[in-house]
């Protein structure tokens, strides 16, 4: 495969229009339609798909992918490493392995965590196909349809995926500058008790949310979890970017404070490269046994190349010297991201200014909507995910979130500007017409973090 | 990882024994017992688990697992191959990827099903971590707790496991030498119909069948198409061996003959190394659209390193050649298999002869339980999986599934003579004392092939 120059656009997150119950359609007659699952009816592809394909195109400059910007790995380390892999332990790399994943590489994940204040038993730690698998395990676990689960407002396109996929119901929570209010989950918490329910767990990513971009400070993050042990509730700690911050060391995770109720979900996607697909759990023992039980029932075992590709890596490299300069090549890209917003973007905008991680949230002026002037936005060659993306009930139409992850600064200063563009151009068919011109939106309750002001 | 001489025992299969409902007991108090879902209170260790971690020290000769010998792989080649591949296309090849997978390894995926008389799109080809993902995200798609499925008595360990991680109902239908029996199937299409019930699929292995190790010739493939076609049957065709014919050419696939009611899941880990975890389904192109949604919820993508792996290796290396010089290697260890059990079982055991795959399917003689026996047979430092783990329904006491693809064929010859000592010295303790030393067992239904006698 060598001569492959293409294979096809990466997907990097499921199409972030399917969990929005709009516009949906089946383009084809589908002859299967009365034997699928009750799950599988909201199975269905969204019409922003095809859109996306089209922002993919090179002319566009995506602001839109979460795709890790890895053109800064050594590949000669890699590929030595590799074929010394292959010619001294081959025939074990390339066989099947364990449901709970290599131990010598749950101990390096052990390492790995440590950096974020967590001590850990490898033995506790189970591998997933990266962080994705994590989360659909553990629903697989936890949640029978209809059991609420608790997450953030908005939450990660991917784990509301796989929360539709369980048939479980979402329950956002509200943010505020330092994430999950606590204000807010104590009052959710409460209204559930009232109403004889309980939340099966909460889902949130404490460090440089995705999509809004915000962190919780310690001091948040013990208040939550006060909270959480008030009403006996699990926490999922999702923290595929904690190594990515901008600023001085990396926070504690919510598990170096508390082993028993939270769920601690990592991933190499970000630190070393998303394509071997290794994320792991660190779970409570029963937990763990449930974990691999159902990881067999998945796939057998997790890639056990990967696994040992994954393994060499951070054995023959200087993985955490390599974390430096990632974060220094996305400190760059966040900074002309800034300042591309702050000069191109039109009055009444706000946007998040993250320490880490890869995205921006931006909120638009009253009356304009994300999702309708996407189309106009790509033939302006800038796309973006509309902010419906990230909300299970349908909230998000003034915003949108940017990532600056992949692109050059350059590219990246001219897709603000593209941006400018367009939002101008909406802004004054809004004043001049006094909506947007698409149909009109149910109100935007205030649940989104409140950004920082322009 | 490249000093790293241990990596923990493969499981290969998921434990064999957690689908029998006996013998379960939770060792540890669980505090989150009340948090699980409904389908995670059927997710328990099994009793066996202990056993096989001590089939697995060397000293046993195990003819438990299915462990492909990928011994003869060209390590050169595949070193060479990767390296090449991470220096001209790594930032690819460790990127995300599409959920449905590389499109050029999908495209020779179709040459490599060519070989059995498929004619496929790469469109319609999703890949898949393992087929044993496959079975994941088909059950998934198709079944509702409750929901019925019918699968060969007996059947794959992984699948039932899938099945009855998505709490479907197994109904087991009978196989003779020849495979899935035709008018078994139509009685269990007639009962379900009776009953105002209907099978979302039959789930069936037509070459080589895991553990039974039959094959369907193609009239009989066609037969069952026919019924199928007549009770508006979906079929699941799971074929991982069938390339590994060790008689001529491989049999056309049923897939081959109807591209709208079968489904069909390839895979790579026996033609060439299971730790890509590198499967496939080909679906009609309905059911691929849902499969695609279902993958992005459950791992955003397949690993894309992997794949990549994998098209480099069929593009580099004589697979086809390899494939030969692996069912050389095969053929050598089934004769040693049916060599040593003509010379070492007991009177009145019988044992299927197979044409290729990894296994043969042992029947006991009256009053002998496989499983009662297990430790006795550890002791003796040789160990199989008991039948029972193949029924979802208690059946299987008088069979033991042995496998011939992992050990030598020196080794193959002393397992069996172990296995003979331990069933004659059983036999004795049947004749003095009438039963088994085990509880009293339900009586065996003659749903299991009748396989050739000795």
């Amino acid at each position: 495969m060598s001569q492959s120059g293409k294979a096809g656009q990466p997907a990097v997150e499921p199409d972030p229009g399917s969990t929005s119950p709009a516009q949906r359609q089946d383009t084809r007659l589908d002859t299967y339609v009365d034997r699928y699952a009750e799950r599988a009816h909201g199975m269905k592809a969204s019409a922003v798909r095809a859109l996306f394909a089209v922002a993919n195109r090179p002319e566009v400059v995506s602001l839109a992918g979460g795709m890790p910007n890895i053109a800064d790995l050594p590949l000669n380390v890699v590929a030595d490493g590799l074929k010394d892999m292959v010619l001294e332990i081959g025939p074990q790399a390339m066989q099947y392995g364990s449901g709970q994943g290599e131990p010598m590489l749950r101990e390096q994940i052990c390492e790995v965590m440590s950096l974020e204040g967590i001590s850990a038993d490898p033995d506790d730690v189970t591998i997933t196909v990266g962080s994705q698998q994590a989360l659909d395990l553990l629903t697989r676990i936890f949640c029978d349809p209809g059991d609420v689960v608790l997450a953030e407002a908005p939450s990660y396109v991917g784990a509301l995926n796989t929360f539709g996929a369980y048939e479980t119901t979402v329950v956002h929570v509200g943010m505020d500058d330092d994430g999950l209010d606590p204000v807010a989950l104590r009052e959710a918490l409460v209204r559930l008790q009232q109403s004889g329910q309980r939340a099966k767990f909460l889902y949130t990513i404490p460090n440089f949310q995705n999509p809004a971009a915000v962190t919780q400070p310690v001091a948040r993050r013990k208040e939550i979890l006060a909270i959480a042990e008030e009403f006996d509730l699990l926490i999922i700690e999702d923290n595929p970017y904690g190594l990515l911050r901008l600023s001085g060391d990396p926070l504690p995770a919510m598990r170096a404070f508390d082993s028993d109720r939270v769920i601690y979900l990592g991933s190499f996607s970000k630190t070393f490269a998303p394509g071997f697909r290794v994320g792991w759990v660190l779970a409570p023992h029963a937990v763990r046994e449930k974990l691999v039980l159902a990881q067999e029932a998945a796939t057998l075992c997790p890639p056990v190349f990967s696994q040992f590709a994954v393994s060499s890596y951070l054995s023959n490299h200087d993985w955490k010297g390599q974390i430096e300069s990632f974060k220094s090549m996305y400190l760059t890209r966040r900074d002309a991201m800034l300042s591309g917003l702050a000069e191109h973007m039109p009055t009444g905008t706000t946007w998040t200014h993250p320490d880490g991680g890869f995205f921006v949230w931006l909120t638009l002026p009253e009356g304009l909507d994300s999702q309708a002037m996407l189309p106009r936005a790509v033939s302006n060659r800038v796309a973006y995910v509309p902010g419906t993306a990230f909300y299970a009930d349908g909230l998000g139409t003034r915003n949108m979130r940017l990532s600056y992850c992949f692109p050059t600064p350059e590219r990246i200063l001219e897709g603000t500007r593209r941006l400018g563009d367009v939002l101008a151009r909406e802004a004054e068919l809004h004043r001049t017409f006094g909506i947007s011109d698409n149909q009109p939106r149910i109100a935007e309750r205030s649940q989104a973090p409140r950004p920082n002001q322009r």
